[in-house]
């Protein structure tokens, strides 16, 4: 169960202009459930993606890189059950055959398809299951399709997860929706497992490319479920410029408010990875403050998400301060910056209760405030280093018996 | 229980000359339970210790690390039940108190105690009780002590941990023994959670520093059980001098075997952490070859032991071999030279198996092969990078339901 998510109703999910989807049960890897997602988009669509850092980054991820390279992007093909990584060159050879059939069907170059794959790492791709299945997704193909694409994506997901807004920019109207899955391998270093969003804004490919990656760094890029950096992960910003809006330039009138509104839908989706975390309980929010760096303060936030022991405490809701200040302790193993961490001007708060400073235990600190604030499913901790202006809110959730049993189970 | 490791019996120790071990019960943060040791060394001894990284490291570490500079250290003060860490200025007053109580009893000046403390982090040292409990120590000092103090350091350990070897180098009697504990926030960067070892060959203080630091570089360093270094790690070497060897020089005859020896003891004693580690029902050595550098090959070893889905895969014994290559292509993240891993020229085996190659599965993998190689509590991990001559291994556990439930109840 997510901890504080649920997919919103179809009658709230806003189509986007320009962009149709359709599901089908191909059989890639189980039967009867919807495991392949095509996604049409109109001629003259920008894209621009950002993908995994991950060395093993899988067959689909290189030709995305190579496909999106040559422009005129006008279709994505996503298939669950099998990840297509750690395949060699026969995953290659897989995923340029699912962008040739598809392109065939759809009287495209292959280069105009991009493939998506996730599910199990080194088991080869079914490409003939995925052959058959197209001409079904085709069919299906709706302006509609959101809600079931973003069921069709899920793999270890309990939730399907869609995030959607229309707003109005200089009197234009703009839609902006998105689909996300994921739920364990989860630490995006550029993007997570799998993430679409699409806007009826026309937005230029320069302007686009920049959006994509900021809406990652604030989204994505600061969600972990357990640190494990998938080698599938892809985030997907669409621009169908089939509404009202155009972005041209930074100077563009409602650029800002705009980016506002992408950022807000990726930031939603990549929450609702981390709610939907694997076995997770809790949602606990990461903010760090007073550093010389972004990057000091987000090494701190992912030094305490990483923590099995301060996850397992959350697990128990037990406000166990000592594992967390030995976290921070041991960030500069991250970020070698971090080595002159001064622990005694350092301020911990756990929701609004002070309960470090002068390096140890606040005075005016009482265990049932502690006990307190880490009981509701949701908890904010927050950091002062006291050396610095900068700051960053890194997003997770606990370590759970669940997350064994799901990961031990996992592939059985 | 422990992995393939029970603690020797008393007749397997041998006493070192010039060291005796004493225990208490003195109710630190439990009643009867041996929770205090006090070990006496003979003058002329020579002591060097390595310490946690952890910035938050605890009072006792910042005590011992002052003592040492100014030589001459007759005794060790270990108490468990509290860590005295994140205690602020009071916990540097309730070390330091802790040593001048031990030095009046035992007629020595307070700069020549080293106080180790392990437990319970940001809760005040009941220094009372301690100075209760050191006359009950002093008196039960023997030279065979080492079993009951391996006992009364324990903490959420479920075995005692102690090595011990007898060795005749140039005709001379050299005896080497240790202990040490942990089980849980073990990944040391320096030395662990304690460990001791004491040697009654005599042992120049410039070599001993070296030695220490080798040790501890061979054994604790390349342990851990869940990636959190605690606050308190300390390994300690200790030469009395009262044997009949002496080692002032690496050109001293016999150094070499000497050195093995004491890197021998201070690994089993590593080792036994692990193998003790929470919840542990594996014990796997990953070992890393064909790496440009030292440090690259213990980043791709930690990337691996630090993933909690290749560790939930060893626990269900599951050649899960994507989840490994995915924590390989991460090694990045930890150690940015990584950033050029060709994963073609990767090879990956399970024991004796070769499962990866060419960046996929190798041709000649069978799946029952890797199932039959997971089963047994020990596992070997090999990886050859293919881009250098260096290597490292790194020693770990799986993690299980029982590490979950070990540190959600902890503390309550």
């Amino acid at each position: 169960m997510p901890v504080n998510y649920a997919t919103p109703t179809p009658d709230r999910i806003h189509a986007v202009a320009g962009v149709r989807l359709g599901v089908a049960e191909a059989g890639i890897r189980k039967a009867n459930r919807r495991d392949l997602t095509l996604i049409e988009l109109a001629a003259g669509s920008t894209v621009a993606g950002v993908f995994t850092q991950n060395r093993f980054c899988a067959a689909p991820v290189q030709v995305c890189r190579a496909h999106l390279a040559t422009g005129d992007i006008r279709a994505l093909v996503i298939n669950t059950g099998i990840a297509n990584a750690g395949t060699g060159e026969p995953g290659l050879a897989a995923a340029n055959a699912t962008c040739a059939a598809a392109a065939r069907l759809m009287d495209l170059r292959a280069e105009q398809v991009l493939p998506f794959s996730t599910g199990v790492i080194m088991e080869p791709l079914p490409v003939d299951a995925i052959r058959a299945g197209l001409p079904i997704a085709q069919k299906a193909l709706h302006a509609d399709g959101w809600y079931d694409a973003a069921h069709a994506i899920m793999t270890t997901d309990t939730v399907a997860k869609v995030a959607s807004r229309r707003i109005v920019i200089g009197g234009k109207s703009v839609t902006v929706t998105g689909i996300s899955k994921g739920a364990g391998m989860i630490k995006p270093n550029m993007a997570t497992m799998l993430g679409f969003v699409a806007t009826d804004a026309a937005v230029s490919q320069p302007m686009l490319e920049r959006l994509v990656k900021e809406a990652a760094d604030a989204s994505f890029n600061c969600v972990t479920v357990d640190g494990d950096t998938s080698t599938n992960d892809s985030f997907i910003l669409i621009a169908s410029g089939r509404g009202e809006a155009r972005f041209d330039a930074v100077t563009a009138p409602g650029w800002n408010e705009f980016k506002a509104a992408v950022i807000e839908v990726a930031r939603e989706l990549a929450q609702a990875i981390v709610r939907d975390g694997e076995g997770a309980t809790k949602f606990i929010e990461i903010a760090v403050a007073g550093s010389r760096t972004l990057e000091e303060a987000k090494a701190v936030g992912y030094a305490i998400a990483h923590s099995p022991l301060v996850k397992t405490a959350f697990f128990a809701s037990d406000p166990n301060l000592g594992r967390i200040l030995g976290a921070i302790g041991n960030a500069a193993q991250l970020h070698p910056a971090l080595a002159d961490l001064d622990v005694a001007k350092l301020r911990l708060w756990l929701g609004d209760v002070l309960v470090a400073e002068n390096g140890g235990r606040a005075a005016s600190y009482r265990e049932e405030d502690g006990a307190r604030v880490m009981k509701p499913a949701e908890i904010v901790v927050r950091i002062d280093l006291g050396r610095g202006s900068h700051a960053a809110k890194v997003w997770t959730c606990d370590f759970s018996y669940d997350y064994v049993k799901i990961n031990a189970d996992y592939r059985s």
